[in-house]
């Protein structure tokens, strides 16, 4: 099971008009920001659902059942919305310690919240249970092709926003989005994943040389809550050599500021990772790079901006 | 005095490279955003204090005594932004009532602030006097020709960034944003400015044909705080027939928080201004009519979005 670029063509295609053609925001003329935070809901989530959901619409396979996901997080809310905008119901798997406003975030989408176990695998058990028993279709947050082409979509976009480009700086959980914008890319131009140093579920699949489970914590856990990256997202790393940064905790929390401060844009730890990454020197461009940097989502706590 | 469009078109080449393209988000096929809080120092401001402290150097009226600026908000930070960026000292008057953050923000922009009597109008004078005695350069926060022209390049921007529009929803405090989008655009659209309830310096002039005193107060007093329309703003009313919108304070308040909660802007109350023209419908497009929104301020506390 491989995603090619071919498949990323005909996922935007397929959910034109569905998603926002984020902007990007010139920083210097070396530095680019990709602006995907200003998506629906807030990340760039809802391009791999949509594909998922209009990929199976097409083939029959999206019915009155609607779909399942198990996240409390982006993926769920993304999840949610396109089944709302596409008009079958969504059933999201939360374990019972998500935090209420994630709950009620969701109802306001119009999901069936079901709230089961005490941590996220449990979760995806009972979403998994629940497809099987109804026919409802799977939205996996990250490891499925047509998730995967999906977030690819905004690497096609990349291709015709910037005027020539060598490297992108991406943030890594699952590795959905830097699976699908490598794919998107090609050879076009270099991928590197950022990961906080609690969550490092790509690097230390590039040394085991296959994806292993990892402790993940920190305070980007939210958006980087995968054990271990996807077998796509590995496949990805291998065919396209990805690069692979590591950033402490106090970097995420100083490049999120300075997103806030410098250029007025609220964003997630999670969004903060692959900025940190070169706000901190973790990656050094060569002189005359010219870097784009996926500012990838807005779902936080404005408070905490202050 | 007047502007003219071949003032923008100078203005533009002059500041290029100093201030931001901002980039714009295309919402439904007939609303975009221009997304301006995204500019240098958190509004548009920059724009008209690079216009003008770069056509003083021209002349050499840029000396050694640097730019004074009577302004605790947007213009002070543009004014103090522009001058440290040209390498020359900036004096920013401010009432001793100004609060502390602003004051302190100034500071880290190596601006010199002088806290002076209990209102603006004490500050601007105290501005006025300064300039004369030691011959700094006063940077006006909207009435001077190149400070208008300055943000005419925004109006600039919008014709090559958006393929066909009709309106431009711009909020108005003084009027040197409105004045300069809409030399600008001269009748390639229709502009519309947008006022609180509060401070309705357009609304006010237009009604008794000149500019006149108003009170002014409110949730977007912050950077709608002119008591009276500038002359150059009034003249461009004339000659470009602005429409006038006034929005009530809970409007404003609304808009505010469907920026951050449906498009993940965090903006200030004076940036949504325009947009709770369109939100709330005090604003209604005829079927069809492509609109633009200007956000253009993202100086606001974060904590009060929760």
């Amino acid at each position: 099971m491989t995603v090619s670029r071919v498949d990323v063509v005909a996922a935007a295609r397929r959910i034109d008009g569905r998603i926002r053609r984020t902007p990007v925001l010139r920083v210097t003329p070396t530095l680019t920001f990709k602006l995907e935070l200003l998506q629906h809901v807030g990340s760039f989530k809802p391009r791999g659902a949509f594909n998922r959901l209009l990929s199976a619409k097409e083939q029959g396979a999206l019915t009155g059942q609607g779909i399942v996901a198990a996240s409390g997080g982006n993926a769920g809310l993304a999840a949610a919305y396109a089944a709302r905008e596409l008009g079958v119901p969504a059933r999201i798997f939360v374990p019972e310690t998500a935090p209420a406003p994630k709950v009620a975030r969701l109802r306001t989408l119009d999901a069936d919240v079901v709230q089961v176990g005490s941590e996220y695998a449990e979760a995806y058990e009972a979403a998994m249970s629940a497809c099987e028993e109804s026919g409802a279709l799977l939205v996996h947050a990250f490891d499925q092709p047509e998730v995967v082409a999906g977030q690819g979509t905004l690497g096609l976009e990349l291709l015709d926003q910037v005027d020539g480009f060598d490297t992108v700086l991406v943030a890594v959980g699952g590795g959905g989005l830097i699976a699908g914008i490598a794919t998107a890319l090609e050879d076009r131009a270099r991928v590197i994943g950022v990961e906080p140093e609690l969550a490092p579920t790509l690097h230390r699949a590039l040394e085991a040389g296959e994806p292993v489970d990892v402790r993940v914590g920190g305070l980007a856990a939210d958006s980087h809550g995968a054990r271990r990256l996807g077998s796509l997202a590995f496949e990805a790393a291998r065919r396209y050599d990805f690069g692979s940064v590591l950033v402490a905790e106090e970097m995420i929390v100083a490049a999120r500021n300075e997103l806030w401060h410098e250029y007025h844009l609220a964003v997630e730890h999670g969004a903060a990772v692959a900025y940190a990454a070169l706000s901190t020197g973790a990656y050094q461009p060569v002189p005359g790079e010219r870097v784009i940097v996926i500012i990838c989502g807005a779902n936080t706590d404005p408070t905490t901006l202050a």
